[in-house]
């Protein structure tokens, strides 16, 4: 299996619901750095697994509509705790759609899986990973 | 599949028994970065994959008990080449432990997956993964 | 000259005042991997330059008060841009009242200076270093 | 599973054909960060994955054979756009048959998959990961 | 003394002349992964070193201006050793022309020192530091 | 003023004397990785401030004498404290003694400035920076 990875970050404010979360129930913020990893088999006919400038331009296009932003206020997390993990699924999930939709290149269509890591900090991180 | 890390250290002397280690037969010493992975296929109520405070506590408390010895000194590991790979089974066996003890929290019980990296320098780490 | 550095974390959120800032008007956050180092010319009777583990204890109690919160809603802060450099300041200046009230120990009077750098992704980072 | 991982690396010339390449069609160059991970579902008889100084001296070799080169006119990649997905392959590859060359020792006959990464830049980085 | 770093990289082919450079006197090639540092005793109106935005952005032009290329082939360094040190010099001097003629704001006329440094490898890197 | 750094490491087994250790009295150990910068103001005849290949094979050798070893047996640290930062200064003084001995080479004579940081873990570190 073959892999490609590119690195962006975000940085946004956020709160969470949970006495689970301590003190990060209060309105506080993170920098998340940002790693997306496409998969496949086999290598495409440029021998590559996806074009990496084309990866990190549209990595950087799902970050910019995340990033400097509090989350809390966003439509489209209204009442959900947006745990590393959690948007680890979102980013993945909004480059999977990418791909379906053609914006990472034809050669693309040859992704067969897609992981998502969020550094938080030195000593914390999530990820999601799926297949397509 | 989520996951989720916490790091954490510890600083250990210990030797080898065996002439594959060559100068790591004598009595030498180690920091070992320790990253711990818990996975699991869905996130708990709390949108997350375990408690990340726990998680760093609990792990802090595990690396507490093997730092600041001489590895060939303790019960556990006599007569035992604690190599970096064996040492990362260790620790996730005894975080396995926790979880079913219910130490990592109720919603821990959903983990599937436990990973353990320790990184022994910049050019050299081992890791052990396990399933619970 | 000899140095001691130990790393820490905050995170928070903020708001910026000034064109110049851009889309960080908006109200955001991140997270700050802060590294504080201390210098001397010579060592302390116990060779070091200080207490590591009370240094870090420190740091941790200075990041704990600034962690977790808006900075926009706090006194010391109120009107000011809390850029990544001035915050820098602000944690070197509370280390320096700290080793002035003993905090650090006895030995680390004859600290003489004090760097923080605050990482606020892993394309940038700020600091400050102050004389004592 | 455990796993040992080494790190090398290698500092090459190459040019890349195919418009996707955009200005990396010219000759240009890397440094390329190698990271080779062994891994296995059982210790062998010293408790080890693989003997990690002869798996880092290995590895050096490899890294040796392809550094310091424009790869454009090596006769193995003549006409091959040396990707680092590509180039990950190579070196798995390599590593591959000097197991069963048992030049990595006789225990690690027992190594039942390879990873290899090679990370390009701070932002960019890629893999091949087989069975052995 | 106040700080704010940025980072980049450019990926580059070049050769050294010279029996001291060994295998590198070779075509081969390079991904520096670039630091610039600008340094201020006081902060400006903004509360802020330099725009951080307008720093990033005017590196990346001055990388962008030197990467995807053969050293050896440009007018610029026809006959000179392109070391990392000596590039970390060709930066940081058109950083400081950059500074002198406005392009990082208006603020930046207080900035007083530049220092820049560019990776080579995990296990090597070199810099150059000035007075504006 | 040029600088060029070169990393390796050392593993030993140490222990400290004063109740300021804490845990860190017993027998214990650390992976020290070190990072080893020459300074000079001016490059020398082929560009660079020493050659990179050469203060990579003297830290080696440095670093292989003091690795592998529990140092509260050797007789240079006889009811020496070896601490992170003393050992810093170890590894700067006897680089400026291979310096002076000519062992970087003819143009190292240049060299008017050794820093050496030892990265105990994650989370701490410390140096020692000399004239020569």
């Amino acid at each position: 299996m073959f892999s490609v990875t590119v690195r962006d970050h975000i940085m946004i404010a956020h709160s969470f619901a949970g006495e689970v979360f301590g003190p990060a129930q209060k309105l506080h913020g993170a920098t998340f750095v940002v790693d997306a990893t496409f998969k496949r088999p086999e290598l495409d006919a440029d021998n590559i697994v996806v074009d990496m400038g084309l990866a990190g331009a549209e990595l950087k296009a799902i970050c910019g509509a995340l990033s400097y932003r509090n989350l809390d206020d966003e439509a489209d997390f209204k009442g959900v705790n947006t745990s590393t993990e959690f948007l680890a699924k979102v980013i993945a999930d909004r480059l999977t759609d990418k791909i379906a939709a053609g914006d990472l290149g034809a050669g693309a269509s040859g992704i067969t899986g897609i992981a998502v890591t969020l550094h938080e900090s030195h000593i914390a991180w999530a990820g999601y990973e799926r297949t397509l």
